[in-house]
């Protein structure tokens, strides 16, 4: 399945090595089409991965995974058409951290909106689902480092054969079934967004970037 | 060591009952001097549990656990009177979540403030430790019911050796050492409290109440 990956920080380079990976043509958006991160994505994968604008990306993808800077998420999809997003998934990986007051970042949306609901109600015909933002994006597409794999990753989005896609993903990234938990709709997001300062905490006192958390019962 | 619990409902009694099972003296604090609940709590624990108003169980305690409805906390402490409280170690369990637009909760404060570093500012003499608030109250007083007991807590707070006498009665509720996590000052109980709603979101999915996190790493 042609994926367009937004963002050309490690965290996009990270998603899109592996979507590369495990057998995906891979495009990779960002504001210009010379991006240098974006060039050197596609000349370390020889082969189907390719660079473009926000707006190539996205026509060129069936499903976009957003691992733009939270803050700059909304202004990257805008750029990249709605006309290029309508009917699609947007797998919103995203945090919408506000670094501007220093360390500890902020917040920029929380408590009674998420910035997967801003997405989703900016791109009404698309379909959103948060997902893996939860962690270190070096987890996100190699699970089986911590813990033999056996951790939690959540979905949630409005609609459901599109959760089942990304899940059907997140299973190709090495996520056990078991281990995906469908919180509800895209205002589930709030929560997986606000989990972020508990994050970042934990980091701080462990100076331990590799962990996550697993939901026992 | 004896210990005032503030707050009548179901946590406030299932922690009281706890302290009271491990040894300590307890009194049970609320608004008025006859709360049925409280007086449900004495005629429970026949022997060293008694109950008064805010005020007279704070002057009784030397540690007081905050088990009050979040957004009535700040009221249930400056009830109490700054007297009866200076240089005590107040153990915050409570959480601000503001039911007052239906379910699910909002908070009433967050992301750059949040309750435990609310009562500090009211109460600066005091020695304020967040713990315990991200689980059900019957998993606090017994880790034991899942997982083995083997799951993970949380303490913050600007007293180092506060923290260390709190961390001593979670251990008598049998938690391990190991899975006490110290995140730092109480600045971290942002992280603490913010990460409600995808606790409130995971019980949503699962109709299960009896789980919490365990740091994998």
């Amino acid at each position: 399945m042609k994926i367009a990956v937004f963002g050309t920080s490690n965290v996009g380079d990270t998603i899109g090595s592996k979507l590369f990976k495990v057998g995906h043509p891979v495009m990779m958006g960002s504001r210009t089409s010379d991006n240098k991160n974006a060039k050197a994505f596609v000349s370390k994968h020889k082969g189907n991965a390719t660079a473009g604008t926000f707006a190539e990306a996205a026509a060129f993808g069936e499903i976009i995974f957003n691992c733009t800077a939270g803050v700059g998420s909304l202004n990257a999809l805008q750029m990249a058409g709605e006309e290029n997003l309508n009917g699609k998934i947007i797998v919103d990986i995203a945090n919408p951290l506000d670094f501007s007051n220093g360390m500890p970042p902020t917040l920029a949306i929380c408590n009674t909106n998420s910035l997967g609901e801003e997405i989703q109600k900016a791109f009404p015909q698309t379909k959103v689902v948060k997902a893996l933002n939860t962690m270190w994006c070096g987890l996100m597409v190699n699970p089986a480092m911590i813990n033999g794999g056996d951790h939690s990753t959540f979905v949630s989005g409005n609609d459901a054969a599109a959760k089942e896609e990304v899940k059907t993903i997140l299973k190709s990234f090495g996520w056990l079934d078991t281990n995906i938990i469908d919180l509800g709709n895209i205002t589930k997001a709030r929560g997986l967004e606000m989990y972020l300062p508990l994050w970042l905490s934990t980091f701080g006192a462990t100076n331990n970037g590799a962990f996550n958390i697993k939901i026992v019962s």
